[in-house]
């Protein structure tokens, strides 16, 4: 009967500042560049497109950051989420392990999104913004602002990638159902978008390309602001959230991770788990692995360089010190559409540059069997994405066992499928694929980037 | 800071067991009776359907009835739910209310449904049963019992409303991820159905042939058991843990609700949040007001017959006394597929013809609108079957303000829409519409009924 699965915080519980990693970095990070004058970015600059609390934010040094009592009130509607002890898959391993993951699919978006939707929104309110507008490649971060942005009165404009939007109707049903607009990308509203029209007419649109868009059109709105899903230090600050909740929960048992997992794109979500579990690491003598997963088709972390680069593919933002393959690396279609990103985040970059986290890619197919499994066993059908860390749970459960080594492992559940069946029917019958990139491939792109060396 | 939403039970406090309101309701029901001799049924009847244990419970008189341990097992993979005050719908309405709503869109699958799939596949395991057989409409109940069935190791076959299952493809995607099989209906793979198909190789199927194909299929199978998602007496007993945990975390509060409010198709989950309050009015005083609401379009209800009447269009199954707008009553196809029942559980059909309770009816059009609302303030999108509840909740809270008297409301918030966002999608395009069934229509509907009177 102590088969308890759950382990639950009061909402009084609940965090009420955000872990700032920025001051605990044992080396800090090179500043972003200018794109034109390729100068450091003055807060100034950010200006047109941020807020300035949030600019603030992306630069402070302080440890912990407030979180506003406006954003607490609408993280209650599903913070704090659970802990949760996966007894079935544990089971099914076979291995001497105990598996804990932080289930973020329970808020109502379905994803760990709203997590820095709600600030981010918040903060566009509180000077006066009235609309923002964004862009989103299969649409979890669009859902997820549009959530966000009700609870605001803000208007917004989501520029979905054209082929994910036409792939993925569901999610602009979410957009439209909580008030956001909509629009296929590249699309005629912006001159960016009519640009590419009118070299390729059916043009399925691509990140970068949305982005270019969500970004015009916000520079020539005096009323409007820009928001990003990921990357950004003040978007990874927003998911700490997630991993402080979860240091609380494990104090609540005899527990502690040996070693901590979470899907890697741009790094918001494994920022999210993983920066509280460094903090302790760096500050208290804890010795936790922190494990970031890479699809192997777009392998940044483990196959990438260390350089300033776009995080676009026109060129138009900030030079960021990343992990990159090129910003004009085109990743395969694999159906994990928010694992398809050329750069990391630069705070996960220094990170690993330093040693502090590791790195690690998987294949799609690995991935999805992975998911399935964990949906036969533990009941949740989870996204795409977050099976990329199932992925790696089940690699380190065997080695656990061939090591004969007890280990308990913390991963994030980032996200639910249900918005994604359509991945799952194609892994069914047969029809998905693992791509490997090439040497040549990575290096091609790469080369492009020889004039801001890093290091 | 006391702005507290969501009051939760410890997993140590769920309850133990089911609540069986036979065993208190003022007068009992009128027998099952046999399809073919019109007799009372017995319970060897139901052998070839159901495990005895199912059987014994359907007629059960037993006040409580344990859940076993390995139910309660699954059961805490989602359970208990949230009891949620609803503060922002709340001040959206202005209205002198408090509003509570327990989650039951928290299950893996987003709906009630697994609390009885749950315990239905495990006395199926029990008695050595090898698969389960079922039909399902709008795919809730598919879906969820595929979930259930794959933790004791059941197989499933699920014979899916064809026009729903080419409309509705995650619900399909579900079933396969945790392992059940699906077909559309009507399939070649039964006589029922290759009757269907020789006189209409296109047709569209219904619920009432999905139910003579499993069930011929069922019987047809030594090794296999049939399985109904609502209407009978255990389905709806197993669903009374949602009222009951209610009734717990309404003790955390000072707080207790004036009405409570669900949803109603065949009753399973307006039985689940009701019968543990009506067990409180009838044995401790408490006068709670309990309300059904059915759509305008299949409004049974509120203008059905009290009458014998079979479960399927078919009349294979025993016949049951019910209100009902007779078995071979088309509802117009609104995008609420759950509700779209001809007739009402038993239990609740003698409840609210010993008007214990009430029942109310909405139009389409109306639900939506205040599934939007709903959306809007607090951020979960509902099912559409659940945005019946949200209306309902709406006029009471209107009527509350009129009258200046302070009210408390409960409803079930019986499942998310995520998998339902195309019904969304045509309410914004405009594309929805109201039905209103005819007086003609019903008179003439039940005028088959007369031979067995119910009273």
């Amino acid at each position: 009967m102590s088969r308890t699965r759950k382990i639950y915080l009061e909402e009084s519980e609940m965090p009420r500042k955000w872990y700032n990693i920025q001051a605990d970095m044992p080396n800090k990070m090179l500043p972003p560049l200018h794109p034109g004058t390729k100068q450091p970015l003055s807060p100034d600059d950010l200006a047109p497109l941020f807020p300035m609390e949030l600019i603030k934010q992306e630069v402070s040094q302080e440890k912990w950051i407030e979180i506003p009592e406006e954003v607490q009130d609408v993280y209650r509607i599903w913070r704090p989420s659970p802990l949760v002890r996966a007894r079935n898959f544990e089971k099914l391993l076979d291995a001497p392990v105990r598996i804990y993951f932080k289930n973020e699919s329970v808020s109502p978006a379905g994803s760990h999104k709203p997590n820095t939707a709600v600030p981010q929104a918040y903060y566009n309110y509180k000077e006066g913004v009235k609309k923002i507008i964004t862009e989103t490649g299969a649409g979890q971060w669009g859902s997820a602002l549009s959530f966000a942005t009700q609870f605001f009165g803000i208007d917004l404009q989501v520029f979905m990638v054209k082929v994910s939007y036409n792939q993925k109707p569901y999610r602009k049903s979410m957009v439209n159902t909580w008030g956001g607009q909509i629009a296929p990308s590249p699309s005629t509203m912006t001159e960016a978008g009519r640009k590419v029209l009118e070299l390729d007419p059916n043009s399925p649109g691509s990140l970068g390309i949305a982005i270019s868009e969500a970004v015009e059109m916000a520079v020539k709105d005096p009323d409007a602001k820009y928001s990003l899903g990921s990357v950004l230090n003040h978007v990874l600050l927003h998911q700490t959230i997630i991993g402080e909740e979860a240091i609380k929960q494990f104090s609540k048992t005899n527990d502690y991770p040996d070693v901590v997992i979470g899907c890697f794109g741009g790094g918001s979500n494994f920022a999210g788990i993983s920066f509280p579990f460094i903090r302790l690491n760096l500050c208290q003598g804890k010795k936790t692995r922190l494990v970031a997963v890479e699809p192997e088709s777009c392998p940044k972390l483990t196959r990438g360089v260390f350089h300033y680069d776009f995080g676009d593919t026109m060129g138009m933002t900030p030079l960021l010190p990343m992990y990159t393959l090129g910003h004009n690396f085109m990743p395969p279609k694999i159906h994990a559409g928010g694992l398809r990103y050329h750069g990391a985040g630069p705070i996960v970059s220094q990170l690993l540059k330093d040693k502090l986290i590791e790195a690690t890619a998987v294949h799609q197919l690995e991935s999805f069997d992975a998911g399935v499994k964990f949906a036969r066993s533990e009941g949740i059908i989870p996204a795409p994405e977050s099976t990329h860390a199932i992925a790696q749970v089940i690699k380190e459960a065997n080695r656990a066992r061939e090591e004969g080594k007890n280990k308990t492992i913390l991963f994030n559940l980032s996200g639910h499928g249900l918005v994604d069946m359509a991945s799952y029917d194609q892994y069914f019958a047969g029809n998905l694929q693992d791509y490997s990139v090439s040497e040549k491939q990575i290096k091609d792109s790469v080369a492009e980037l020889d004039i801001f060396p890093a290091e």
